[in-house]
């Protein structure tokens, strides 16, 4: 049976704007940020998209903009899973610290290769580093050896697709209506096991902030239509913001 | 183990300015209502409420009541469950009615009857009413037999209940904070059983809007402290604006 899965990466956050690591800091959004999930709830609401279900993450940022957008949309009726696993890729050591300074710091090099790169993870976290997850009551209910000091890509899409296989994909199987409001890193998981990308291409894959990703997958859950709701020039403008991030 | 629990009546909705009966009717929260809401949240933040989950129905003005609060309290993580038997009372063919009209029209005792009866319930929705929930696609995973054309509070009390046995209960037992945003029956229902109140009583009992209301359960449920987290005066006045509601 034929399903719909959109993918929405939460718009710009307060340190998206202030240009620094995120990762698993529960930022808020900016009111830039807020007004691309409007944007974006609105798009999906004139694509007539009806959700069965909705996934998210336990950050702040990525819970607000599946709110805009269900609210948006009149569905906010619609049953919404959080989980950890979709949280964005925990940025170690890198936490908080601007980006345009780690670059000049480290060279913009070593940033990419730790922005970018698959399996490179930044400096851990320290146990005793008060901003270790372990000191989170939101992580309390989990076993610790799953809680990471830091993360490549590859670690996070080794946390992200069991839960996609697991607790997304039933619905999928039985033609739901699947809305995934995550970060550019979980998201980029998703995106590489759909579209089959090589471990290498999807390094350079930036995922637009903002715009609804809609995908038609047929029973095997192969893609049969993969779009941005958007017009081509957003979908390309916001890319090229998101690539010059890393830039110091 | 003693347990937790936070019952939050949806503040005023647009409705409610009008003086409609809504029941099942998606009607927003008012400015107010979401200001009643904001301070809610705020209250339970002062008084230090940690929630480990929360439930809400299907129906905007308690959701919305929800994420306000939950975003005012900074917990905006916290797993929401949403379900068709914390809705308000179903109230059959006055739904979109005026109440002071409805009053006028089949007299102010009847209206009272209608509205505070116990095991009475309003006329009902004709199966092809466009406003039958079996139309409604947040119902359609159903069985259209759970699915009303009018309720009495016993008949609103008999959906909730197994709800709270099954689904809520589990988490007081084991020692945790339970928030539940809901409307003024389904939490009277909910308010009948923990404080042990006569079907007769329950009747007059008026439960404000947008004052979280605290309870301490110990091991068996039974109550070992009940208080709004407001002062004296504003729980009054509160209490007696819901009363007012009836009158022609």
């Amino acid at each position: 049976m034929a399903s719909t899965l959109i993918l929405l990466r939460h718009g710009e956050s307060e340190w998206n704007l202030a240009n620094r690591f995120t990762g698993w800091v529960d930022v808020d959004l900016s009111e830039k940020g807020r007004g691309e999930a409007k944007r974006s709830g609105a798009s999906l609401k004139e694509e007539g998209i009806k959700v069965d279900i909705a996934f998210t993450s336990v950050l702040k940022r990525a819970i607000r903009t599946l709110w805009i957008a269900l609210d948006e949309m009149d569905q906010m009726w619609v049953p919404v899973v959080r989980a950890w696993q979709l949280n964005e890729r925990h940025y170690g050591d890198l936490q908080g610290l601007n980006k345009s300074e780690t670059a000049k710091k480290f060279g913009e090099d070593q940033v990419k290769i730790w922005r970018r790169s698959f399996d490179i993870p930044p400096p851990p976290l320290s146990l005793d580093n008060p901003m270790h997850p372990r000191f989170e009551r939101r992580y309390a209910h989990l076993d610790p050896v799953v809680l990471p000091a830091t993360e490549s890509l590859k670690i996070t899409l080794d946390r992200v697709m069991p839960f996609w296989a697991n607790t997304v994909v039933p619905h999928l199987r039985v033609g739901q209506t699947v809305m995934i409001a995550a970060h550019g890193n979980s998201l980029r998981a998703l995106v590489k096991h759909l579209n089959k990308i090589s471990d290498q291409d999807i390094i350079e894959l930036n995922i637009p902030t903002g715009l609804p990703r809609l995908y038609k997958l047929d029973d095997d859950l192969n893609v049969l239509e993969d779009r941005y709701l958007a017009d081509e020039a957003a979908v390309k403008a916001a890319a090229a913001a998101v690539a010059a991030q890393g830039k110091a």
